[in-house]
This record gives C-alpha cells, sequence and structure tokens, in this order.
C-alpha cells in the first residue's frame, strides 16, 4: 500500500472510532439522536479526503527524523480526520445554502432529514424540519471537528508547534467562512455592483473559499506540526495557494461540464445555483451581447431543463472561456511547481507532493 | 462594584477586543464582511451573561490561594467569554430554527442581513440570502467561541485541569445541539408518539437543551479550571442541574407570560413556535378536552393574533399549569440549595452562588 493509501485508512478509522464513541453518547440520550450518527456516517464514507492528504504530506516534507515521525502520527492523523469532519460540517451548510439535492450521489443532509419527517408521517412543514436539522447537524460536525483537532495536537510535546497549528486551524476557518459569504454575496449583489471588477472578485471568492482552505491551509498545519523552518512553511504557502486556485478552478469547470456519475452531483449544478464563477466571468465578457444576456438571465434559475443546461454549457465552451481556464489552471500549477523547488525539502518528498499537485489539477471527480 | 459586575465589564471588554482583532482580518479580505462584525457585536453587547457568571462563581468556589487566583484570572475571563460567545452562535441559528424574528430586543441576525438585501437591492430571494449568511454568521461565532476558549485554556498551567475543562465543553456543545433537535422532533412529532411520555419528554428536553448547557456545564467548567476537586466537582453538578432546569423553566414562563419589553421577545412568543414545553404538557392534562384540542389546534400557528395569544394565555393559567410549573421551580431551586450546603466550599462562596440561583430563578427579564 502506498504511504497516502495507508493514511486514507488510517483516517478512515479514526473517524469510524470517532463516530462510535459519539454514537454511544447520542444513545444515551435518546434513540431519536440516531440519524445524526447514521447521516455524518455517510457523509464521512466518501470524499477525496484531499484535505487530509495535503495536511499529512506538508508534514511529511518536513520531517526528517524516524522517532519523531511515530510519535506524530498519533496527532497527525487525527488533526487530518478533523479537517475532513470540518470539511464535512462545511458541505452541510453549504448544500442548505445552496438548496443542493444530492452530495457525494447521495442525498444532502437536509433532504435526509425532510425525508426522515415525511416518511415518519409527522406534523408541519418537512422542508423546514429538513433544514433546521440539517443546520444541527453541521453544528455538531463543526463541533466534533475541533474536538478530533484538540485531541491530535494535545498529543504533540511540542506545544509551539501545536499552538501555531491551531492558530493556522483558525484562521483557515474564519476565512472559508467570509469567502462562502463573499460567494453567496456575488451571486445576489453582481447587477449592482462594478462590472469591471468581476474578474477581480471572483478570485477573491476562489482564494479564500477554497484555495487557503482546501489546500493551503492543510498543507502549512501538517508543515507546523512536523515543527517545519519558517522559511519551509513560507515556501509551502507559495505553492499551496496557486495549486488551491488551479483546484478550485478545476472544480468550477467540472460543476459545469462534470460528469454527474462521477462528480455525484447532477449535471451544470452550478449553474442552476447560479454561481458567479470566475468561468462564468470570462464567458460573459467574451460571449456577444445577446449570448451573455442569455447566459444572466438563466443562470441561478433553479429550474433549469436539460436542454437549457446544454444550451449553456456549449455556448461557455464556445465563448473560449474553458480554453481560457484550462490556461489559468497551467499557469498557477506551473507556479506551484516552479515555488515547490524552492522548498528546502527531500526529492521524494518533492516528488510526492508533485504526485498529489497532478491529481487535483488534473482530476474528473 | 461587586465581583460579579467586575466579571461582567471584564468579559465585554475581552469579547469586544476580540471582536476588534477580528474586524481587522475581515477588513483585509473586503469591506462587504463589515456586516459580520456589527451584527456579532449588536448580539454581544446585551444578554444576561449567566454562562459567563455560572463559569466565574463555579472557579471563585473551588479557588482558595491567592496566588493560582490572579495567575487564573486571565484564562477564566476568556473562557467565560467564550461560552457567551458560543450562546450567541446557538442563538443566530436557532432563530432561523424557530422562525423568531426578534433577539434582545432587536432584529434576529437573519433579518438583518435580509434587510440588508432588500435595501441594497440586491436580486433574488432576500429571505434565503438572510438566511443564509446568518447560518455562516452561527458558523463564525462557533469558531470563535472555541479560538478564545482555546485561547483562555492554553494560559492555564495545569494542563490536566485545561484538558478536562475542554472535555466538559466538548460534552456540553454536543448534548446542547441534541438537546435543540429534540426539542424541534417534538414540535413536530408529538402527535404520533406516546401520549404518556410526554411530560418526560418535555423534562429530558429541558436537560439537555437547557440546564446542563446553561447552569451546570458552565459552573463546573469554572470549577475544573480552579481546579476543584472530584467531590467538589460532582456536588457543584448536583446543585447545577436542579437549578438549570428551574432556570429553564422560568424561561418557558417567560416565553407564554413574560413581559415584551423586559424579555426583548414578542408577548406569547413560545406559543407561535408551539414549543412542547412542560407547562404545555401540563396544561393539556388539566385541561378539559375542548379547550386541550383548542390549545393543540392554535399551538405553533406563526400567524395567532394577539386575542388569540392571549385566550391561550388565561387557559393555560386557569388549568392550573402556571402554579404547578412554579410548585416544580420551588422543588428543584430547594434541591439545588440543599445540594449546595454539601459542597465543601467557603460560606462567603455558598452565599454568591445562592444569589446568582436566586437571579435566575426569579427573574422577569
Amino acid at each position: 500500500m502506498t504511504e497516502s493509501k495507508r493514511l486514507v485508512v488510517l483516517v478512515q478509522e479514526t473517524i469510524d472510532d470517532f463516530l462510535s464513541a459519539h454514537e454511544v453518547t447520542a444513545g444515551e440520550i435518546g434513540a431519536e439522536l440516531s440519524p445524526y450518527i447514521e447521516y455524518s456516517r455517510a457523509l464521512l464514507a466518501g470524499g477525496k479526503r484531499f484535505r487530509a492528504l495535503f495536511c499529512y504530506q506538508g508534514w511529511e516534507a518536513v520531517t526528517q527524523s524516524a522517532d519523531s515521525r511515530q510519535a506524530e502520527l498519533d496527532c497527525i492523523v487525527r488533526v487530518a480526520a478533523a479537517l475532513e469532519i470540518f470539511h464535512a460540517a462545511a458541505l452541510v451548510h453549504d448544500d442548505i445554502i445552496d438548496s443542493s439535492d444530492v452530495r457525494r450521489g447521495m442525498p444532502a443532509a437536509h433532504r435526509r432529514f425532510e425525508q426522515l419527517h415525511r416518511t415518519s408521517g409527522w406534523d408541519g412543514d418537512a422542508s423546514a424540519f429538513g433544514r433546521s436539522s440539517a443546520i444541527l447537524l453541521g453544528d455538531l460536525l463543526l463541533g466534533w471537528s475541533d474536538e478530533l483537532l484538540d485531541d491530535g495536537l494535545s498529543r504533540l510535546e511540542n506545544r509551539d508547534a501545536a499552538r501555531a497549528a491551531r492558530r493556522e486551524f483558525n484562521r483557515m476557518r474564519t476565512e472559508v467562512t467570509f469567502g462562502q459569504y463573499l460567494d453567496i454575496l456575488e451571486e445576489h449583489s453582481w447587477r449592482s455592483r462594478d462590472e469591471a471588477d468581476v474578474l477581480d472578485r471572483a478570485s477573491r471568492i476562489i482564494v479564500y473559499k477554497s484555495a487557503k482552505y482546501s489546500v493551503e491551509a492543510p498543507l502549512v498545519i501538517g508543515a507546523l506540526i512536523g515543527n517545519g523552518s519558517l522559511d519551509q512553511v513560507e515556501h509551502l504557502r507559495d505553492f499551496g495557494l496557486p495549486l488551491g486556485i488551479a483546484f478550485q478552478l478545476r472544480d468550477d469547470l467540472l460543476g459545469v461540464f462534470g460528469d454527474p456519475e462521477q462528480t455525484g452531483k447532477p449535471s451544470g449544478d452550478d449553474l442552476r445555483e447560479g454561481k458567479r464563477t470566475v468561468l462564468v466571468a470570462i464567458a460573459r465578457r467574451k460571449l456577444p451581447g445577446t449570448s451573455s444576456r442569455l447566459l444572466d438571465e438563466l443562470l441561478g434559475d433553479p429550474e433549469l431543463n436539460s436542454e437549457q443546461i446544454r444550451t449553456l454549457q456549449s455556448s461557455i465552451r464556445q465563448s473560449g472561456a474553458v480554453d481560457d481556464v484550462e490556461r489559468i489552471i497551467a499557469t498557477n500549477t506551473e507556479i506551484a511547481h516552479s515555488a515547490l523547488q524552492d522548498v528546502d525539502i527531500s526529492d521524494s518528498a518533492q516528488s510526492q507532493l508533485l504526485r498529489l499537485a497532478e491529481s487535483v489539477t488534473r482530476r474528473t471527480v
């Protein structure tokens, strides 16, 4: 088994054990709480585990001595698992915010609770019940991610390293939440804001909502746990941020053109949600007036049918925006690669990070 | 100034400084984020600070030496402030869940964001924007409470005490979220559940949603930070839990009969929300069939007018349920008082806790 695969297995075991412990607590309060464990388990059984992997690789890259490695592995696995639980929390709330029905090929958490209400024949508004229960599920997972992070960091002998990792986690948590708001704000307010800044605003959303959160922060948290030098950490940031941008641009392309079988989300999901991505900003600029206006009109209509989705897809593709975004992905990937050469880490650590970089920028899932 | 008043001032200063620090971070990302600071500040400028006070008094009760007191005060003030920020987060999400328009005499957070959308003339659904933005505000405050808690606990030299306090906080966070779910579950499912258990279920909701969260846990967290003995902590629990039950029963009475001027919430708010409290459970049992059916019919109707509210109020009062609840409050308060006598703490600590107990069970706010 490769190291990455072994890490993914360890992270899954940690999550499973953690949920089982909470299953006991929940059971002591009441059997009605079982959906919280069941839905958490289902959501956390899947996913690409990129955040856990970046955390692990960030740690591995700066860790030299075999002694400290074994002692720190307990910490890093828990912190990596905590990042995945945090991400699950964000997804649960994100799906409420975006009214998404499907996540990882399964019903979104709020839809599961809604369905539970319906099949149980309860009173009142099933959809409101689904939303409220899922807000609480996200809150629970937020708390749990923190609990596991703290458990992991408390195993670290180097208290300064633990504090630095915690600070990075705190910053990430605040920044991604702000990034999420900027994203929904843009969906609602782009018409009344300066057209000239639209690409800058879309780029800023990428940085805070995703690039720092999905790549830079996990990588740096890992490197801080491994007591990486200031120089190593800064260069890993220079690698992580552009890579994170490339990662999210790939995500934007998949959100419009991805294969539902592979992404686990309906085709053209981002179009129905009206996400104002870099891809959309470029397409709007490149399209002739009538097509651009049609794009504006259809984008964000939750009722878009599959023919309208196809029309939008082909209009965006024909504008040349997809090629442009692919070029920006390639440029950012190159910047990341070149930054990686400046990081003072072993050749084998460099090639592991390169492989991981490739898997996040070239994926179809 | 009394010690309690001094604590409240210190907690407020800590919260203000903390929000100012985050205001800087937010400003660096974008000026559009200012509502997050502004609404947090407004929400955290008010409140009764019971959780902060119980935390402080729990610490004070077990702390003997003047040396450790000064060194630990930095920690306890931050932890007390963290409990208040956690509570603010819970209120923001609670108001979305209960569709409450008003909180602490001001618009609820989701209504503030909704209003921002309307006055800015943005596109799309203002109410969905309000809800989504407030979900994120709650998430942000959840993360911030944790950040401040960690900051506080990291100042404690006794690492075992810090870990024990953190474990209590973690448990509290999980239990209150489960308690919240049981509360909304009861609102939706009571008709299809065993009528014989309705009072038991309402009592369980009180324990998890409020009694442990509002009194027992803050008190115990404080005592653990002060390195209280196992015996002291257990006896403080025996004091805190019944007192917390009395606290919530008072809250239930205020939710139906409270003066809007004082509570900062509309008259009969809990009736519109359809809360299935112990008060309601007792009233339903005591009322004759027709009145009981009318209560069931009206309870939870968000459109109840003030005449209907008055009818419900007088029907609940005439049933004798209010007297019963007052008696249960008195009994629980007595149990708490008697438990307090078993706690091995100074006489002055006992009388301070008694004063605080009195203020939470006899309040009109």
